[in-house]
């Protein structure tokens, strides 16, 4: 061993031992005839100190230090007389009798610390030193203790992780498949799976009754802000369950992990929100619970005002801002501006003031009396010194609009904050989703997921009806999982291809394995998937997963630092018999 | 839920409860008035008892269940007449009530019994109901709860699980590596690693001094006997350690694993046996030390006695078979038709039977008489009672050949059994390997394996004589794991590519970013790797690993279930901007 004890435990108690460290200069400071060094590792920083008067040379040495050179010191903990009490070891430090240079290094590309000078670019190309940093080093330490304690609650409840194989087969459906060519069989290739969903139901009818896996799971989509080509979900699948059962087995881990890495207790059960009242409440299936603010449907007691925005519109809702009734022009024009952005949508904005004094005051006084407006407030629940902010329009486009004002509502009035956390399920999501191009239903999840009992009636009747028997786990407004109970019976499934017009041959092309292993005793089952690095960023309080990745890819997919991907030798193509023909 | 207990926890004590269980059927029994049922679920085995008398009806729907349908059933649990003791639940049935058929089953293509009439490749294709056959089932709960244990240990010591990328950079020396092409940048690719060897030195750059990883890694190889294209491996590192800091941690890990895993208790460390040792006694770097049998060279005593066979060699080794000494000719002739078979390479057997009567008689006895033979005899430690047999050749063939002979002999005398494990650490591994075709050295492990500090002087000189400071560990003759101390010193390293024949270009384009992290400040370090896939399946007692692989490929890289690697459509292929080429 290098080194008989970390950078961050030594502390008062350990004063007059004789230890040894080994890790990175920090910083050092030459104050006269002392000099300080900052000495850190994985665990902390401690202090060494170099006298010029009791070691010259030592304290020679110890002044040529650069920054980052890794180095080995052997000496006594000392009582510090100027304390720190601001980091564990800061009570004590070192007085170095021995120093060893273990290995120099060159000036970093950006400082190592928490305020870094490095750009997000040059931090991706040297990942491995912007790993140094306190916070990018906590946030892969948090993944690996969440990793731990979901394999620990799913073992402790009789689930069993099975490696299901990262090679597997392309589907037609397969377009945003990473493929893989075969060397041993050129013209062929493998996939790399999207998730796992076929292999775990697989599972279910060879008996595994509880599964899970911590798994890398693949799609080459253009990618958004926060996607990754590469992501690691928990993926789930229980056997013989309904669906309470499942959200049950679920809330339980949630609830466990929320114990575990953030000393939150949850001892109520999660709402569980349909999703037609979470689109009529909050214009989104995500709802962010830390607040209030529910819609309230207007357009009965707004219509026939001959105001012709309201008179013209499907819909018109509205949120109350509590306390805003004293907004500031600017800060209503700002408002306005928010919600006619494009990624908004809205054509403008309305609203009423109800005055501390109780006058109603709105941006369409014209054409409602002040008893108009009353039943306006009556109607939306407000109260002096609120501000109602009212949206009209098409109604699906105003529903988004407003889900989007209301957040910014939200995040104006200081109610989403990072430490608060508001779970819940959305269950009864729409089977079928209808596509106005090509003129037929798609399955909102996969065709494996099954309706609701009694929405069965409806398959062929009315599909835009069918609810699913599918639920997500919303967290602040942000998906951490889905699933649902899956169709297990074979009627029912060839149904559900009916409806999404699939013959037999195309359904069997796509999904053969997976209905041969249905004829031979499927149970009924469902499952979950939650996206974990999501869910471990939501922990670490960030809204972007790509620090909670130790190596993360950029938007276009590039992995900078190991400046992938990359050309291939003309050797590795004729061995895979391919060849490159650019468009 | 569907039921209220599993078919693997009923006993005595909950006779009269009322209880539902499900599961598929295993087997049923009509006799006369009563039909038995053995219910099946992943925890054992449950039997159900219809009477004709107290329900026709639902005793006529019993006996119309055939193999592997899925059912409920509700009864009560009684006290059997005619006990089972060989199982957990065999002392009580289920009296049922109710019989709900989740779901029926075609009959399968093979029995799902412990001797199945399945063969490889209809189990193969079918896995999905081979995985239903208790010995498969266990074997993929035991790799669940191996790996459970591995993490509960590493991360009791302070290891942080790290996931490094799947989708890295191909090297110009990755003849084998799997690439992936990119979508998003057609005409470039992704490689699947070979074992995230480089990353995890960039973690130890980054100061995560404790890493290790469960991980899937991929090799495009010609798959021999039992090796899969995509295999899972324990993979560690640590920093500020030097080898038997290493070897002390992992010992720990081997110990706590025997301990948890198969209740073996290892009170002793683990034997260090240098390479060329092992290669001296045992012909191999795996020796299996379930029991002794070492060579003896008798190059020594054997030369100059006017016999040709040996005269004429370079080695002359034996071994001493306890016991053998009335081997009858034909158990003779067996053995030296198996040291000539093609795979073990010696020309012919030579032996010495050690009579019980205390006489000497050997394949060459017109060429040594009684008392050289005793010579010999003394040499190889032989008594009264034993057969020595000797080999003699060029060295290393013989040493191979002679290894193959001992294992054989162990086999024979039952010395291999499944249940005794040995292990040790094989040490001190050559750095170079010299490659005649190529006339030049090649680095064994690879090349940032660091040499043994007392070598490095003999690095320019004599690089064939310096030893690494690389190790395996080695369980009953099979490599478990195997890492090195890895160079942190750049002279070091410069040194190591001028003895591979490496110019700057070439270090650089393989291992640029690698040898760029070095420059900022590497710490000491050093690793190992562990086949994950082989470890279970040893503890699990068995030679292959496919059985301890949910959904394993076959010899030729195939997954028969999923029927891939398979063609994909041109339009994927068009998207890649690829085009098949074949020769």
């Amino acid at each position: 061993m290098y080194r008989t004890n970390t950078c961050g435990e030594l502390t008062i108690k350990d004063a007059g031992k004789d230890i040894t460290l080994c890790g990175w200069i920090q910083k050092s400071r030459d104050l006269g005839g002392m000099t300080f060094v900052d000495l850190r590792d994985r665990y902390g920083i401690t202090q060494l100190v170099f006298n010029m008067e009791t070691d010259g040379a030592l304290c020679e040495t110890a002044r040529k230090l650069g920054r980052e050179f890794v180095i080995q010191a052997k000496g006594t903990v000392r009582e510090r007389s100027n304390k720190n009490l601001k980091i564990p070891t800061g009570e004590i430090e070192i007085e170095v009798n021995e120093l060893n240079i273990l290995n120099r290094s060159e000036i970093p590309p950006f400082t190592i610390e928490e305020e870094t000078d490095g750009g997000e670019e040059l931090r991706m190309k040297y990942r491995y030193l912007d790993l140094r940093r306190n916070s990018v080093k906590n946030n892969i330490i948090l993944r690996h203790r969440v990793s731990q304690e979901v394999r620990k609650y799913m073992d402790s409840i009789g689930f069993i992780e099975v490696e299901t194989p990262v090679l597997i087969k392309s589907t037609p459906e397969g377009a945003r498949d990473f493929v893989v060519p075969s060397r041993m069989q050129p013209g062929t290739f493998y996939a790399l799976p999207q998730s796992p969903q076929t292999l775990k139901q697989l599972l279910m009818v060879s008996g595994f009754d509880r599964y899970f896996q911590i798994v890398k799971c693949f799609r080459d989509e253009d990618l958004r802000a926060d996607r990754q080509p590469e992501f690691t979900q928990i993926d789930c699948e229980m056997s013989f369950v309904e669906r309470d059962d499942i959200l049950d087995t679920f809330e339980g881990l949630a609830k466990y992990l929320f114990r575990q890495i953030k000393g939150i207790e949850f001892s109520e059960p999660f709402l569980k929100l349909p999703f037609n009242e979470s689109m009529e409440n909050y214009g989104t299936d995500k709802p962010d619970l830390r607040f209030g603010m529910k819609f309230t449907d207007l357009t009965a007691v707004t219509l026939g005002h001959d105001f012709a925005p309201f008179d013209t519109s499907e819909y018109i809702g509205g949120i109350c801002a509590e306390g805003c009734s004293e907004y500031t022009r600017k800060q209503v024009d700002e408002l306005t501006e928010f919600v006619k952005r494009p990624q908004v949508g809205a054509k403008g904005l309305f609203y009423i003031r109800y005055g501390k004094d109780g006058l109603l005051k709105s941006s369409f006084d014209k054409f409602f009396s002040q008893e108009d407006l009353d039943k306006l407030a009556v109607e939306i629940n407000a109260k002096q010194g609120d501000l109602i902010l009212i949206l009209a329009g098409n109604k699906k486009k105003t529903l988004t609009a407003l889900s989007e004002l209301r957040l910014e509502m939200g995040n104006r009035l200081g109610l989403r904050t990072k430490d608060k956390f508001v779970p819940l399920w959305v269950v009864d999501f729409p089977l079928f989703e209808w596509d106005e191009e090509t003129k037929r239903f798609y399955a909102m999840h996969h065709p494996f997921t099954s309706p609701k009992p009694e929405d069965v009636h409806l398959m062929e009747k009315d599909p835009g009806k069918v609810r699913a028997n599918a639920y997500d786990l919303v967290i602040n407004g942000i998906e951490i999982g889905g699933g649902s109970v899956r169709i297990h019976d074979t009627t029912l499934q060839k149904l559900m291809f009916k409806v999404l017009g699939f013959t037999d041959e195309e359904a069997n092309e796509q999904f053969g394995f997976l209905l041969n292993a249905f004829r031979y005793g499927a149970p009924p089952h469902g499952g979950i998937a939650f996206g974990f690095d999501r869910w471990v960023a939501m922990f670490g309080g960030q809204d972007s997963i790509r620090d909670f990745i130790a190596f993360p890819k950029n938007n276009s997919g590039r992995d900078v630092m190991l400046d992938t991907p990359s050309q291939i030798s003309d050797k590795q193509l004729d061995e895979l018999q391919l060849k490159i023909n650019p468009k």
